[in-house]
């Protein structure tokens, strides 16, 4: 079976939306940025979005909807979130009960959506200069990790960071770490390169989750905050129901690349939150 | 004896031109950028020219005289080349003769003179922000490292890159990449980190030039392009008479570290020079 290609957001979530997709948003509309999606009960939005605004890195935000509404009138002002993701995970008192491809059936009136930037934006931006990425070259997914880097708390939201993992040519880890600081919207520089056991990594060939990728002599790991990192964080509060996007089903926005690069950005995971 | 500590360019330079002060000029002038010394004869000015365009990380080009002319016009228009830094390094076949305080006197008529940026910039940049300079905390001179990365030639300029290396906590290390980044004239960005053996280092206790400064185990050696490549390189090349300024004695412009910051720079000497 070959995956068809879209190249227009509205195009690809309407199809989504009708049923016709229901296979991972990776690759999908080249040069639109994608997002983690994070549906929770009122009653926690605040406190989330406060633990948001404190984890940039892992968490950069780029919409919160208004109680009880399901359309990202920033980021994509003709979308819906009940039914314009590919696939999502319900967690019922922070255990995963199940995958499901919308969720307007749900009884989840009131909930608060959060849309979480991604680093499919910063690997986009990688791979145009030629810096090749291992996993999407071998059709992996990236290899991610706890650490023992403390998450600032709010309310019941609170763990360490997940990070992800990419091997990078030992001649080209300045440049991606000055190419993805333009992208603090999609998880930015990386928070950490040299010596992994210094964040609590002690073995890169076991990957807590995704798959294992291997570092070769001539490659550098390098460490980028996760958005996998809110999942965990969910768990671990046990909200008593929260959607999120399904791992690699993401939520195609009308927003461009190019619409969330700073180029002046400074921003250093490290210094705040190590 | 206490030294004394200047403000302007232009008192410290008067005061070298007299003779009063032979020192090393770091620490001089805060915020004003220090430059690199080349002195050569018209013949090899070209080539030299090249070089650097072709080596900027190593040989960020803030000015070159006009034959004859030991004014420079663009970055201290008041001072003179030929007094104003308080020692020379006299190079006779490529080989060091001797230091001096004046060339005024030195048979050098028609020299070209280059001026390249230097590290002080950037390493006053991060102790801003509370990044911490090691050997500038213990008072020692910076570890400088021979590597295995070969430089762009030029005539009869060639050779392999000089690296200097600081040890930067781990928790700072990715905000330092991203600070000197944005001074390309004062050797931007770090060229490595990771892993020094990819690069022809060894041994990270036996510098080739300056101290030893010790690596501690939550702390990441950065490497970055070196002023001193040009000094090896014009032993290399057996230049009949050159000059360069003597090691941290350097030549106190009239610029402003703010003048050659560039916010947006991307420049990687990873990508183009390994």
């Amino acid at each position: 079976m070959t995956i068809r290609r879209y190249v227009k957001p509205e195009i690809l979530r309407r199809e989504i939306r009708e049923g016709g997709f229901t296979g991972t948003t990776a690759g999908q509309c080249p040069g639109y940025v994608q997002a983690n999606l994070v549906g929770l009960p009122p009653k926690y939005a605040g406190d989330f979005l406060t633990f948001c605004e404190k984890n940039r890195a892992p968490c950069p935000l780029l919409e919160v909807t208004r109680t009880g509404m399901s359309v990202p009138e920033i980021v994509a002002k003709e979308a819906d979130l009940l039914t314009d993701l590919p696939r999502y995970d319900i967690f019922v008192d922070g255990v995963y009960a199940e995958t499901v491809t919308t969720i307007k059936g749900l009884d989840i009136g009131g909930m608060v959506f959060f849309l979480l930037g991604c680093s499919f934006t910063f690997e986009r931006a990688l791979i145009e200069r030629g810096v090749e990425i291992k996993n999407v070259k071998e059709g992996k997914n990236v290899s991610m990790f706890r650490t023992s880097i403390q998450l600032e708390p709010s309310g019941p939201f609170s763990g360490e960071m997940v990070v992800s993992m990419r091997p990078i040519h030992y001649t080209r880890v300045i440049e991606t770490v000055l190419v993805t600081a333009r992208y603090p919207l999609a998880h930015g520089a990386p928070l950490h390169v040299g010596a992994p056991h210094l964040i609590g990594i002690s073995n890169l060939e076991s990957p807590d989750f995704g798959d294992p990728v291997s570092v070769e002599g001539d490659e550098i790991p390098l460490f980028w905050a996760c958005g996998v990192t809110p999942r965990v964080v969910l768990e671990n509060a046990r909200i008593p129901l929260a959607v999120m996007h399904h791992p690699g089903h993401m939520f195609v926005t009308d927003l461009r690349d190019g619409d969330i690069q700073d180029r002046e950005s400074l921003d250093s995971p490290t210094n705040s939150e190590l």
